[in-house]
């Protein structure tokens, strides 16, 4: 990697200093004149038809200025997956029916905030109220009350995968295990809550500053649900405090901030409370997993058959791309010779699941791994070794998917496990203490297109000046996980320049280059790098044609931009500086500036992702032997995203999976009772604080991903996913007990430990 | 011109509903958290070396954040003309000397505007007064005061013209006449006073919200004078209450924002008062202007022998420009077989003259205008008739000019004698009562490149959307003139949509396209229109080839966007509408988006302009007898600016340069003693109010001018040049005085009278 000048170390993202200084300004911080403030009101049933919404007593309090229903609206709906319109299934606001507690039934715009809270109270709902149902057994049962009239069954999305021989792979196996897993939903718990707002200029365009993961989704969604044109609709995204999932549909107050402010003439401003976010805010989806593995006696995998209901709530949400993502997850990570997948994903009476970071991956691959080590017991192998024999490696094809470009993961094993006396510790530590292991294999941004975008799915403009400047412009959308920054490295990497020299203007769908699909699925490093790539190169090519003139090149001469010079390979005494040689191609464009656009889709790469990204995870647990108490002591990490644009970056990101895999694991949990959450803040909902995360460490394997900008791709999401396998892997180690339903409590820990 | 749809048809300003309901923010209206108010400490005296500057008090009051004196800056001299560099004589802030009352000595920023006004008086200046000069005639005696010590002589521009064998056509003139004529300094009166915050960020780049004219040449000199990099100097252009001129250069409170911004973190914002623009700020040139005509007998032209010196004031701010453009304004309108010119720029201790609406020609046409007038008198012509004799007509040339490419001048002589009953009036008016004609002739923006520019003198990207919708985004400034809106008509009519079909987003440097030199010398819908034109045809070409690929076409069709479609000509019912062609070319390059740059440079157009304006307008006056009182009766104009893209917009442009050419010919003056301007409010300046201005008829001369869109050259600063001479001929007609000092006060009229 000692090639790269500035990529590969570590750089400060380019928020820290605003973050830190408090200059940065989110969402809630615009300020606009005349601004009115909006309150949603939802419903406090899980499952009703609306009768009657009365809200003619609201507009004789003082100070409100707007208030609206489902009615008032064009009544179009919305969902991600507009290339399948059957799948978009919710309305901004209900239409006959609430279907959660929390269901958006009105809302209002006030010239201060409690009024509008006020205003609230005096809208009265006559509702009938109708059996819910909770989970999926209950919601796929004969009978079951039905959610959607378009939907009888409950299930809205079935997604099946088969390839390989299967039951005859399964009869000619030597072991085969059948487990059924059951994994919870926990919340984003993004430390900046959802805000909107929207200003409707007087040519009736709407703005939208929304803290979002996908501007120009939003900005599609908001235009079809508002009817009007997409070009029409602004959407800017300032500083947002985190997404990790939860941030990347269309949501209820942005159509409503925008549908009053164009009622009003003012901008209208929303912004939820903790309680909200947490008492109705997606979150990741529970799901039952039935996996069935088959092996041979030295433990090669010869099947996987998988079939997972997700539990998604009362819309589909992301849903359908969780339950699209499930069954290719379930088949990465190892060679699997036949495979079977039927994914089913169900409605319920609660609070939609959703996207969250690893979109089914931890999930899927909490099954994958606890089932591996499970079979490494019963075959008397080592749960390391059993690994290392099935690992794919560069070259694989997941058929239906990918050919494996490059794949650090068998390194990856041997690492974790040099690293953390793996192999000496499995065998000897006392009881109450425990090693264990967890692995992923994770997507750098999504294939499959049901956004129906017409666009590339990245998009970046570069513009070069003779000052030895540049200025990128990206619809890419940094929503704190650093994608400014790494970007603005490929580019100074590119260009030989400084990150200093670098201006970036991002995620403004009305400024920036049509499109970026947004930041989801640990797409923006591979992909929008990409289209930062090519545009440096179109401008590029011009800077060289300048250099080959200006010293009269032979032409078999290759040139590069280093060091702020740009010059023939090998000779750094003829340079121009970058400046000069953007001057020169000026000139020779007739005064012309130097811009490109860049694009990237991945065509040619299968269905599902260009690249894969791979790692283990080895967890080292105390038990407390009386409480049930779970300690973790270390972790050890080893991991493959390819180049590492920004090492430190990768930390980060780390560091922050590490935290919300030890919450997954061991004390997250939406606590529940007929649909209603329980637990709607943070001292009810346990989230692991800074002094709840143990010493870490990690080793990165370099490998170079041909696909990704200069070797890259994903660092996002993949590391979320082994923490909780390795967790249970490490307590089954200790304790005899296998967890599988998370989270792992100390409750069901001495259960376990009464049973046994 | 009716083959267009929306281009010569009346649409209101784009910007006509924000400031007719109070929503437009300007300058001043833009506040960020955490700002500080910036005040300039000026010199009291009109020239004197600075002995020292004691800012050590200021420290001292609370409040203050920041204290700043030249000698604290990088001391980088600027001006407009950087190709040559010795023409750059303003420093920021005053180093050693003063040369005006007003000159910018220190600057403060504080919490509050009262506690910076308070803590100018804390700082003491210790002068060495020096003796001042207040006119051209004192400035350029032997022994003069020398105001800068590069130039010993005071006159720090001399350009000279001269073509044809001048000595020898007076020699051979029937007739030639000789006249000094004496032209005054007036003030633009912006209804918004200049005002500027900056802030810097925490990349140390500098963004700047100004009212200004000229976006790109802040951006450069503020770069060049805080010794940053051009781009990483944003300049934003917010809306602007007029210019005229005015807003065209770097000036000391914009650098002082910048400076104090990056000094104290904070964003600083300076605001002028009425009293500081009227007693310090830029005016029109006084000139002292000597002409000598030759004619045939029959009026026939022969030579024009023109000396002008122009007075500058301290530093040379737009003056080489002004100097420069009265010697081609000398030779325009009319037919000179011969011409001499020598302008010469002269520094005295006043204020400095900068440009104004017409930049040089309200005063070099005023003689113009004045002595064809009189010669005819003398030669026992009409004045009508002598201008037809020896008017400009369309593929005249200029020597070292241009050639004239379209020229309604003769239609519009004859239009305005008809209209007014011209030789009728001229005749049998009663004493006390006149009639007098003036002339023009414009350029539609500068093909001299004294800005250096390394780009194209106007660019502009256009993105074209599949919903039927396009985005137009150039660096011109609407100041108010309206180009935004005549700018969005052009593009709409070259796509065939509607004004609602187009966003604009302009002047902000960052954004929008390198580069346009502003909105100076009528450039705007000439210049930027063709750059808008260019980008909007190479789109049509990709709109074309779908249509042709659609329908299978003959490649001998043409293909027209007209209506909201895109079809072969003559075949409307084979069309694709604009939004689903620009879909199917969108799919033919595989999704990405439809953009284009357009440029425009007016290459081989000689040295002065690629088009000029013609035009001629008549005034009746009465002038009271008794008290020299001058009343215009009426005034009748015909013009001839092309196409004119906003009849509305070109009527509004007549209505204002009415009312200014009014105030210039009969009322507005700056009364000023010792280099003090004393009238510095509009109670003692007196601009004509609404109530003041006569009516009036206008009919616009139809041509075509084939460098301008669609047609088009300038109308915006032409028209404030015929007023005064048309008021002065008409008052000679009612009165026989024939007044060459402007204005045109009751008491001249009067001690004429009492004279004669």
């Amino acid at each position: 990697m000692n090639q790269f000048s500035i990529v590969g170390k570590d750089v400060p993202r380019n928020d820290a200093r605003a973050k830190a200084t408090g200059s940065a300004i989110y969402t809630d911080d615009v300020k606009l004149p005349g601004m009115l403030y909006g309150q949603i009101l939802r419903s406090p049933l899980p499952h009703a038809r609306i009768l009657h919404i009365d809200t003619s007593q609201v507009a004789s309090l003082p100070g409100v200025r707007c208030v609206m229903t489902g009615e008032d609206t064009p009544k179009v709906k919305y969902g991600n997956w507009r290339l399948f319109p059957e799948t978009q299934d919710e309305y901004p606001l209900a239409i006959d029916k609430v279907r959660f507690i929390g269901d958006e039934v009105a809302a209002v715009a006030a010239v201060d905030p409690d009024i509008a809270q006020e205003a609230l109270s005096l809208i009265k709902v006559e509702y009938e109220e109708l059996p819910g149902v909770f989970d999926v057994d209950a919601a796929i049962k004969e009978g079951a009350p039905v959610i959607h009239d378009y939907c009888p069954s409950n299930i809205s999305v079935n997604r099946k995968i088969k390839y390989g021989d299967i039951d005859k792979a399964f009869a000619e196996s030597d072991y085969v295990r059948e487990d059924t897993f059951h994994v919870h939903a926990v919340s984003h718990a993004y430390l900046e809550p959802c805000a909107a707002i929207a200003q409707c200029d007087l040519d009736g365009r709407i703005t939208l500053w929304t803290s979002t993961q996908v501007p120009y989704i939003i900005q599609c969604l908001l235009a079809s649900t508002l009817q009007m044109r997409e070009n029409d609709i602004r959407i800017i995204k300032p500083f947002v405090g985190g997404g990790f999932g939860g941030k990347m549909e269309l949501r209820t107050w942005e159509f409503c901030a925008a549908f009053m402010a164009k009622k009003t003439g003012r901008p209208v401003k929303f912004t939820l409370t903790r309680e909200e976010e947490f008492l109705t805010g997606r979150r990741r989806h529970p799901m039952k997993i039935h996996s069935k593995v088959g092996f041979k006696k030295d433990g090669t995998l010869t099947a996987k058959d998988l079939k997972i209901y997700l539990d998604g709530g009362a819309y589909n949400a992301m849903g359908p791309t969780a339950t699209f993502l499930c069954g290719n997850f379930g088949a990465m990570l190892y060679r699997y010779p036949s495979y079977r997948f039927h994914g089913q994903h169900v409605y319920t009476n609660k609070p939609p699941a959703s996207a969250m970071r690893g979109f089914g991956a931890p999930q899927s691959i909490f099954a994958t791994e606890s089932q591996m080590s499970l079979a490494a017991e019963e075959l008397g192998l080592d749960p390391i070794d059993i690994r290392l024999k099935n690992a794919q490696v560069t070259g694989d094809t997941i058929p239906d998917v990918a050919t494996i470009s490059s794949c650090g993961f068998i390194e990856a094993l041997n690492k974790v496990a040099e690293m953390s006396d793996w192999r000496e510790k499995r065998k000897t530590l006392p009881k109450g203490r425990g090693i264990g292991i967890g692995c992923y294999s994770f997507i750098s941004g999504g294939v499959f297109n049901w956004f129906n975008t017409q666009y590339p799915f990245s998009a970046a403009e570069v513009r070069a000046f003779d000052d030895g400047t540049a200025h990128l412009l990206t619809m890419a959308a940094d929503i704190g996980q650093g994608c400014d920054t790494v970007l603005k490295q490929i580019l100074a990497e590119a260009f030989g320049l400084k990150m200093e020299d670098i201006r970036i203007t991002s995620a403004d769908t009305a400024i920036t280059p049509q499109a970026d699909l947004g930041a989801w699925g640990s797409r923006l490093t591979l992909m929008n790098g990409n289209a930062v790539l090519d545009a440096a190169n179109k401008i590029k090519a011009q800077l060289f044609g300048a250099v080959s003139a200006r010293f009269n090149l032979n032409v078999i001469h290759e040139i590069e931009c280093k060091d702020g010079k740009v010059y023939p390979k090998g000779r750094p005494d003829r340079s121009l500086s970058f400046g000069e040689a953007v001057a020169m191609a000026q000139k020779i464009n007739r005064g012309e500036p130097l811009v490109a656009r860049g694009y990237y889709t991945p065509r040619n790469k299968g269905l599902v992702t260009p690249s894969f990204s791979f790692g283990a995870q080895v967890a080292e647990v105390e038990v407390d032997q009386e409480t049930g108490v779970v300690q973790v002591q270390k972790f050890w990490t080893a991991h493959d995203c390819g180049t590492a644009i920004n090492p430190m970056a990768v930390e980060g990101q780390l560091e922050g999976s590490i935290q919300m895999g030890l919450g997954y694991a061991l004390s997250e949990q939406f606590v529940m009772e007929g649909g209603k959450t329980l637990n709607t803040n943070f001292l009810d909902y346990k989230m692991p604080s800074s002094m709840d995360v143990p010493p870490s460490e990690v080793v990165h394997i370099e490998t170079y991903e041909p696909e990704g900008p200069m070797g890259a791709k994903e660092a996002g999401e993949g590391l979320a996913i082994p923490t909780a396998p390795a967790i249970a892997d490490a307590v089954g180690h200790a304790t005899g007990y296998r967890c599988k339903d998370l989270p792992i409590t100390p409750e069901k820990i001495l259960r376990a430990k009464r049973e046994s």
